[in-house]
């Protein structure tokens, strides 16, 4: 008797708030998949237990015609080359988390991890948009801006590992304070954090009505200002066109470096339609180069945020193509 | 008894003002080489003939050793994919030149073309300073701002074959006017043209002596500033200074992008030592992330005009290699 076997990757995506794994084949089908509370806050200690006990969880779900072929992990501020988070914002683990060797004691397997936006970009180009695409930029403006860039089909990790960190490219030099201790980088204005912090701006030099005027700048979501840009409120709709005017002009410059077939965007300010990717494309052809002028896509993402798992499972993937 | 072979290729380099050739070994020795004025203004059918005899007059220095075994070209704005240059500033050949189509015509041999300086960038690569790297950018900084990028060990060409413009990422959003159609791009500020520039508003925004101010704008040169400059001259010295401090903010995008292990200048404006080294590599490592601060090196190129031949020479080995 033939016995199929289904070859599959465990792949676990660790962010700041929740940690989701899961069991995805060849063709990014999910078998099964578990999240929990990542607790960036406490031990890493207590991180490493409950990852055990969910990755044994989740093995029970197998049965005798799985393999599990390879580990792929997407994180924050992941290095490829080392397999540590260096120095994570928002996580108090320590300068240096070594999570390739910590899951490694868990399942001996071949084991890749890179930071969440490149594992985002090879999920795109395994499993998304970017499948039938060789050059690509997928940019996730979320909290933050993280990319990913695929040339010739690979991912680029640059020297020692970390590049694509189009979020600290330099927008105004003596602009806003970002994270990172820099100012004026580009996450500063494009992301869901940088909108809300424009909007704050708007709300201070304008003396227009606005429904973003009943909210505190804690309680303002990505979502409040989408909402209220449909409803025609003047201050949502003018945040979005300054924020897509220096997305757009940002992103004409990466064209200069790489020369994308698309831009592939993901995350909250994505979601606002077509009220951001207008103004968006308007602004980037504008400031290409001629060469480039009318060339270049933008293009949305596919997948829901419960699919992250699909980045690091193309990572693991992808590991094994290459080794 | 046994002869032999010696394998060459014949390599190109088309400038606006002079077009070199010549015969190089896989060591990049150059064997032999020639020189002609390229007749940018004059009819393309004109350099195409010249061209035609030069070929003749360098392969009759051959004997029966040697096989050239491909062809490589530089120019400016050349196009990878279709071989032809597209719409050259200051040549009056038509929008788009058919040099790789017309080379082949005159001596039929695997032929490779691409831009001037993703062939400077692949003659580091292969011979110069970048040998024993596989991550780098070439900036040359010549009358405009060119750049060749390197990602492990390969040229970065873009989905259409014209990556790597990083003279036309933007500066300032309302900028001096470029050549391009677009308004301050990167190459009116930090090349030669862009110092000229620079003196110039600072010849008319301070009152203080400067031995610049006998220069006409046609007259002054790259090296003519330099000298200034090292005689302590106000002017030259903050015309560097600003230059640097342009252009090392920029190259710290760069680095945002593709985390190259170093940038390798080369051109006219990269002659002037420490006075512009000093400043560019403070300026950068101030705009750089976190993540990339003191690993990045600026090198200069060892290759001198002359030798200008070596990039197309890199190329024509690289394009047996690929195929």
């Amino acid at each position: 008797m033939n016995k199929k076997i289904n070859e599959i990757v465990l792949a676990i995506d660790i962010g700041g708030t929740l940690t989701k794994l899961g069991l995805v084949n060849k063709n990014g089908e999910i078998q099964s998949s578990r999240l929990f509370k990542t607790g960036a806050k406490k031990p890493f200690s207590e991180f490493k237990n409950t990852l055990e006990t969910e990755i044994h969880q989740l093995l029970s779900t197998l049965n005798s015609t799985h393999t599990i072929r390879a580990i792929g992990v997407g994180a924050p501020n992941a290095n490829y080359k080392t397999g540590e988070m260096i120095n994570p914002p928002n996580f108090k683990w320590g300068r240096l988390v070594p999570i390739k060797k910590t899951i490694r004691q868990l399942l001996d397997r071949p084991i890749q991890m890179t930071n969440d936006a490149n594992a985002a970009a090879l999920g795109e180009l395994y499993f998304g948009a970017g499948k039938h695409m060789k050059n690509f930029v997928v940019l996730t403006l979320g909290t933050g801006l993280g990319s990913g860039i695929i040339n010739e089909g690979k991912l680029i990790f640059g020297q020692y590992g970390m590049a694509g960190e189009l979020g600290h490219v330099n927008v105004f030099s003596e602009g806003r304070q970002c994270n990172c201790g820099l100012k004026g980088c580009l996450e500063t204005y494009a992301s869901v954090t940088g909108i809300k912090r424009t909007v704050f701006e708007l709300l201070a030099s304008s003396n227009r009505d606005s429904i973003l005027r009943n909210y505190s700048f804690e309680d303002l979501t990505g979502k409040d200002i989408s909402e209220a840009a449909h409803k025609g409120d003047f201050v949502a709709l003018e945040a979005f066109e300054q924020t897509a005017k220096i997305l757009g002009s940002k992103m004409a410059d990466t064209v200069a470096h790489l020369e994308p077939e698309a831009f592939i965007l993901t995350g909250g300010l994505s979601q606002a339609g077509s009220l951001f990717l207008k103004p968006l494309k308007k602004s980037m052809e504008e400031a290409l180069f001629n060469a480039y002028k009318g060339k270049i896509k933008i293009l949305l993402s596919k997948s829901s945020s419960s699919e992250a798992i699909l980045g690091p499972a193309a990572l693991a993937w992808e590991g094994l193509i290459q080794n």
